[in-house]
């Protein structure tokens, strides 16, 4: 189906220490680049924004934004897509991860698709906090696709490396990436042949 | 951008007493035929359904289901998109449209999109409904697009004939309508040259 | 702690066929007989109300609306609080539950506790309409205590009869009841010194 | 009812340029004044904490928490209830909010209530955000009751020093405030009664 790799930014938001989902994100990086996808990996950790005081599209002259914000904002506007992993702090969204993505404005989001992943050391797999990220991706114009990666357990299911434990990690992120990567493709098409509207 | 008009099917959730959706699903039926689409009208009161006791993917044997439940599967399943008409009842999806919708299989929505209209009596315009239905129909597959269409005070700007009484109207629905024609294409036509995922 | 029983309504809203939520409601049953409470099950099957036309508190004259919709709101007036049984349906709320609920005022619920208990044959519990159901018993006034009792793969650790399979059964309704007896008691005593507000 | 002053927390939790929850916090701190009651003002911006790396409850020797967290965490044990202020960024919880919020333990929280006040310079007036604090909030063990104070075009409604520029604002807050009391109350005196489970 495809020529050109799909380029996916994978976003991790979590900044808390021996943070789990650092699992997560190597192991999703590894399938994707399996998968023959190119992925541009932003971890809340490493970019160690501040929390949100003034996002990139407030700036009224962009010469005058943090070189930083520029630049995300500029690979997440080249994606065709985005796997957002999402941890849950108190049935939530973790605020790094909202405080990431709140950086930008949805023109640089919309008319792709995302895709949900989810993971806690507990026993629900942290769909609380995907259902409410559902609703924040929704409005910033990534919508994401129906089904939700969610592992449960995530210490005895990927190993520190992100190596997987269990056969339902394979599984689970094939069918997560089905969905994910007929949308980016059905939609970076149409960019391609009809633009986005209002452009 | 399209030769053959798209097919929606507009759900319309209320049996109340003197609903006000039925002003909204008025409104946006001539809005959509106006713009050229098929538009397929299924009114819960109308169709007046049963509290759900089996879903249609739950007879083993299509032939033992209700044919109202068969005939409207097969127009869901040949619609490329949805308008989901929700009021708000105790900040929640009125119970007859998740009944309505909860009656068939993921897969006769699934890979194509969804726009959400919510109205209310009241200032917030049932947008607390509205993330709810946002989940509702993300796990069945059509999901929504990133607009969400409100109507606050829809006695005040809509005619019982759905005639709109103020400007906002038609641009709202536009705007809504915009953003779903462009999903609805670019889903079918990737639909039409390369099938979905596991068919 | 307390001299008088507590009256609880426990509230199971499904009417699918083969439902497990019976099994639920059986445990939760016999769990609070055998705390010493009052318990009233009103189970949305037998009552078979339809899809919500006209909530009781929307006859300006009392005595003509149903007598069994005057009979059961007046039995939610009298309880002390709630604990609310629900499945989940495409992440959301059953709509007979909804349906049940909906009927009734908010005034006949407030100023009393609810405890949330949500089940599912899978391995989130239920636990995406359990949130949902949160906002809804906000809004009628009965809020819900911080535990949520979610039993996954329900058929595996309650039998038909509502007996449990497993330990987790019984310390998890009692981490439930704990806090909901804490906050019935609290109210109660509270209404009786010094009424609710606006009465 | 009361004769000791009820201890009130008073969330604010944006740190954004020009934010208009400021104006909130300032109206709903002098309204709570007025009222009798002592109130703590908590306000992201002044505290300035990190984006969580480790919450209070995670340090096993609370000698090593930074002082900031143990002054914050035990003024928050004292309090009898919280008015917690959202914005709404993306249909969600400003990242700052639940930032300062999840850096306490639930137990530093639990059987007390908390009021909602949500805001946006738009006609929603926050209310995505309010239902997303709802489940935070009851998962951290101070359950919010029920009304929900909005205040959409808070530009228009608060002037800067947060003086209300019309009548719903008062009406609106005394609404909230009638319920958080009434909780309030209700849970001190059975806290001072009873203790609280576990304790």
């Amino acid at each position: 189906m495809a020529s050109k790799p799909l380029k996916y930014v994978l976003f991790l938001g979590t900044v808390r220490e021996n943070r789990l989902g650092l699992r997560v994100a190597k192991f999703m990086q590894n399938f994707l680049l399996k998968a023959g996808h190119d992925v541009d990996f932003m971890d809340a950790q490493e970019l160690n924004l501040p929390l949100l005081k003034k996002p990139l599209h407030f700036y009224k002259n962009p010469s005058e934004a943090p070189p930083l914000l520029v630049d995300l904002g500029n690979r997440i506007k080249e994606a065709d897509g985005y796997v957002v992993i999402t941890g849950e702090y108190n049935h939530s969204i973790p605020p790094a991860l909202a405080n990431l993505l709140d950086h930008f404005p949805g023109s640089s989001f919309s008319y792709k698709p995302s895709g949900i992943v989810c993971y806690s050391p507990g026993q629900y797999g942290g769909m609380r906090a995907a259902i409410q990220l559902r609703a924040l991706l929704g409005e910033i114009g990534c919508i994401s696709v129906s089904n939700i990666f969610g592992l449960p357990q995530t210490n005895k299911s990927l190993d520190e490396e992100g190596k997987p434990l269990n056969d339902h990690m394979e599984s689970g992120a094939k069918r997560l990436l089905t969905q994910l990567d007929w949308h980016a493709h059905a939609m970076r098409n149409h960019r391609e042949g009809f633009g986005i509207p209002g452009k």
